[in-house]
């Protein structure tokens, strides 16, 4: 039976799931789980994940959520994925585990944080909330200073001194890709200072071009239509997202 | 060379990994590093990780932080280890990156907030911060709930229906156990409605001993000293913890 990937193209785990199986010749069925229309909470969906979120996986008897587990278990299963996105080397896996742990903790709910509490909160029908904004904001600049003198160091594409992508690559960019709905001031003010980081966004990108764009396109509109919204001076209102 | 474990015995995750190698007879130097004396922003220990966080170790030519990826590293790397720590098997491995993932952004901070913002700021030079703590209870609770009907699910001892321990269990009991600096009332009006959280500490608690206790004593040592304070009508004041 084919693996189902149960996602939301607006979720960013729910993307680096997608083109992580299309970079690698996983073949899937992609079924969709609209958050804004909570279907994330019916019935069919809670026998897929109790826990009602996105990404998910089912894979023969096997049912999985969380994306790093879900790209951890789909590098190990299918033969088709390159060693280079979770390597066999016990050291260099070690430290992947460890990006993708920082992850969790620091440019997670900084970048979410901040996108959540300066965009996107209208549109899931919940306030703007200035002060949770200004601690994800503080959280995400901090991340993104360690991405750049820490996470980059070297002259290397990717992260921890590789050449070639692993699935941290692929998670911590889409990650930050969602930052493309903020306003263009707000943006270059928290990237501008991070030339490594825009580099191995970039770098990232290429190296799984054309999935990448494809995937992303219903970030792009939803990035168009917050543009939109702010030329004409009006904020997101409930439900708008659900034509994203 | 022997394994280097840089830890913290006040800090939880230092405890899951200093347990791990006690129990799976892994030789080991313990290198202390006092949070409350800032030992972690010293340049020495930046030399091991350079963000400044416990734990962290030192193999051969490996420098490696965050807990998760340090337990699964050791569990990879030390042939003593038995396979039920981390299991082999693809689907049981791919649960428990799962539920260590869950952990990360569900109770962790939910157990660590509430902890800090209840007990420990002062003894950190911190205000308790009363809305981050309310938020902090309100994750904590429903993450109890979740383990008690849903990672607990079933008649068996450890999570994901396991009878014996994986990484997962430590590192989450371990997590939960810091709940016992809290005032009793507080405690067990938390505990007290998950009748299989609480026999999932102990049945934790009993595979890995005498090392839980052991390990774990600087904690009871404290839980003491913050029920003294409490009796007395004083709070911790900062340096207070250097003595723990």
């Amino acid at each position: 039976m084919k693996l189902k990937v149960y996602t939301d193209r607006m979720s960013q785990p729910s993307r680096a799931v997608i083109i992580f199986c299309k970079v690698n010749g996983i073949q899937f069925d992609e079924i969709s789980i609209i958050l804004s229309k909570r279907q994330q909470l019916s019935p069919e969906f809670k026998e897929i994940n109790p826990l009602g979120k996105v990404p998910a996986i089912v894979d023969g008897r096997l049912k999985l959520f969380e994306s790093h587990a879900i790209l951890i278990y789909l590098a190990l299963a299918f033969p088709s994925v390159l060693d280079h996105w979770y390597p066999n080397d016990l050291s260099k896996r070690a430290k992947i585990h460890s990006v993708l742990d920082w992850h969790h903790t620091n440019l997670r709910p900084g970048a979410a944080g901040y996108v959540l509490n300066t965009v996107l909160a209208p549109a899931l029908g919940l306030p703007l909330d200035s002060q949770a904004a200004a601690k994800a904001e503080n959280l995400l600049t901090k991340s993104l200073s360690t991405l750049e003198t820490f996470w980059l160091k070297g002259n290397s594409k990717f992260l921890l001194g590789s050449n070639q992508p692993s699935i941290a690559d692929l998670s911590l960019v889409c990650e930050l890709v969602q930052l493309q709905v903020l306003e263009e001031k707000d943006r270059v003010k928290l990237l501008g200072p991070h030339k490594k980081v825009g580099e191995w966004i970039e770098n990232t990108r290429k190296a799984t071009m054309p999935h990448f764009d494809e995937v992303h396109e219903v970030l792009f509109k939803a990035k168009e239509k917050f543009e939109k919204q702010r030329e004409m001076g009006t904020v997101a209102k409930p439900g708008i997202q659900s034509k994203m």
